[in-house]
């Protein structure tokens, strides 16, 4: 028996990659401080857990294919709120953002075709494309640029006869850039004038900290037969194992064909789509709060990780996330030697390294995903490890001088 | 811009095809008996409910991607019991029985390949097997043989070069077949032997009304290595609306393969786990009282269809169909009459019709399946309006004298 190509052309997530190693620290008494992985601390609103306990229904049964109506228009009202109005059509309620991601790129993907994505980008765009048949075509970043990447020229260069789609995520992961109003109305541009879906991975949408306007590419309609939307209600609001996201787009032969795939998989946990239609009543004090406290998060972290000698890093404008060029040879092999043989009166650090978020062979070697979702007093701690190992691998393993 | 070539060749769901008719005929003040979904009507136990209010983790955070260990160790324990020993490498936790077979293909499936079916089959599985780029062979069946697929010589003579894997429902949907173990044996050896998976959907396994013990390719240790069972609470504790399912095999290569995209979509809904891990305290108990008031409704249904003249149809055994041949030209014409033109005391009855359950072209056209999923005294009512039904459309439509 053989394994299909395309799974055997998919791997393991860089950001559990060292879990076992993180077990066998632990075992040994040491504290790790988690950049790696994204999962913030922020409490889920009360109003989650209130719908849950009002469930009364005997039986338990599927939701509609296309999602709970009260959640639909939960999520209308939400849009209609950023002045972007949305039909119920317009809106597929999905298992998390990774399932409409998924189903968005079975829709257009087949064997062979293309995808354009900005590297470094979150590496399980790589599983969910390598499923339909596709591959990702990566648009090269510097960190020295601070990974910007929205350029026309550098964009249609990278373009083939089989590209199908550009995907883009803002505010972005691992980047935290934040796209302007006119970088994301060139995007539609482009997506037009060569026929192409352009996927906006949104779901970061609440955490920006300039006091900028909250951005989506649903805010040019006329672009609409191009946009595809991935929505989700697991940073928005801090509830990541509720699993509800939306599939968003205008255009109907999409939303028709999505379908196919909604009523095969039946329905998305019914419980958890009544209390996700609860989240959209709070009101925006509890982004304002949020968003204040991840400010900070980064301020912390921005603060230390530039002051580090030999740190390339731009400031993110939004997400909780911040990617940095590191002074060592091999970001795998520093957190490798972290877990296995650095301590600071026990304590190490754990961050995602930056190969895993890149398609070109050899890329981000030497960078790092730090995910800023633990509180300030821990994050600056993380960040004195950080320095402190950084020094101390460059003079055990790299044979720098103190 | 162009759709893929995979989605182009899937279908909505036939299961819900006359839902828009069904509506209309509702607003119209018809009452509908439904026989068309498996959504059973019995009660949820209690237990999933309980555990839902006792959550108490102020973040709803990402449970981990192979599942919660308090469920994985909850389904290792109902296989114990079923003398199936299981190590915890060898379950991973879906979402619903439909992304454990989601995975289960993509692993194994690449454009072009195909995977033997016996016909009918459910519908879904065209969608599945689409979105890797395989194709269904059907092995085909006869009403008047009950739909009888396991002969080895004739799966045998269907198998091509390209063939990857057999799949097999047991307790079958929509046939009601349940497999002999001599039956599920000669399965295991005809993929031993031609080096091929062997997926058996099983998510009816407690619905068997002959005192059966029940059945799974998992008792068949020698075929551990072809062997992937797909299973589900939905059907087992009448919690469809939890989406939650498990991907089950001792191939360890497989599994390793299933966590890439396990990993990829990050994890099951958190709550929807705990409380289906409470599920599996019920006892015995439940499952024979529900047994005993499916085995009821099975009774009902089969006396009143085999009464109709006409009609061909073998008494299910297992899950809550049956699938029958009507002496009808076309069921989906006489569904749609059904619910536009035919009304007895303001009543009439939906099922589904068969040609959605065939991959063969023009099959099943004089076919339907039955879900007996009502109450008693409503299954009754539905058959009788099914037999009022059958007679007048015969007469109006097809020319027959009354």
């Amino acid at each position: 028996m053989e394994f299909s190509e395309k799974v055997r052309k998919c791997g393991l997530s860089p950001m559990r990659k060292f879990h076992p190693l993180a077990v066998a620290a632990r075992q040994r008494g040491r504290r790790i401080y988690h950049l790696n992985i994204g999962q913030p601390d922020i409490e889920t609103p009360q109003a989650y857990f209130d719908a849950v306990r009002r469930f009364s229904q005997p039986v338990l049964e599927y939701a509609p294919s296309p999602g709970l109506p009260a959640l639909v228009e939960a999520v209308r009202g939400y849009y209609a709120g950023l002045d972007i109005p949305l039909g119920e059509p317009d809106i597929l309620v999905t298992t998390g953002g990774s399932e409409a991601l998924s189903i968005a790129l079975a829709c257009i993907l087949d064997d062979g075709d293309e995808i354009l994505i900005p590297e470094p980008f979150y590496p399980n765009y790589n599983t969910f494309v390598r499923a339909t048949g596709a591959a990702i075509r990566p648009l090269p970043t510097r960190p020295e640029d601070g990974y910007r990447f929205a350029d026309r020229a550098r964009i249609e260069a990278q373009l083939t006869p089989r590209t199908r789609a550009i995907m883009v995520t803002n505010p972005g992961n691992p980047t935290g850039i934040v796209l302007t109003p006119e970088e994301l109305r060139m995007l539609t541009e482009v997506a037009r004038d060569h026929s192409l879906f352009l996927i906006g991975d949104e779901v970061y949408r609440e955490f920006v900290y300039g006091g900028e306007p909250l951005g989506s590419l649903l805010q040019f309609p006329e672009a609409a037969e191009q946009v595809i939307v991935i929505d989700s209600v697991s940073k928005r609001f801090s509830a990541c194992g509720a699993r509800i996201g939306a599939l968003i787009s205008r255009n109907q032969e999409l939303m028709g064909h999505a379908m196919k795939f909604c009523q095969s998989r039946l329905s998305v946990a019914t419980l958890d789509q009544v209390a996700a239609a609860a989240l959209y009543s709070v009101g925006p004090d509890y982004f304002d709060a949020v968003r204040q406290e991840y400010r900070l998060r980064r301020d912390t972290v921005m603060e230390q990780l530039s002051a580090i000698p030999g740190v390339v890093c731009a400031c993110p404008k939004g997400a909780f996330y911040a990617m940095a060029k590191l002074p060592v040879d091999d970001t795998e092999a520093f957190q490798r030697w972290l877990l296995e043989e650095f301590e600071d009166r026990g304590e190490t650090v754990m961050f995602a390294p930056g190969s895993g978020f890149y398609a070109t062979p050899g890329a981000g070697r030497d960078e790092i995903r730090i995910a800023y979702v633990l509180k300030q007093a821990d994050l600056a701690r993380a960040m004195d490890l950080l320095a402190l190992g950084i020094a101390a691998y460059r003079q055990s393993r790299m044979g720098m001088k103190p």
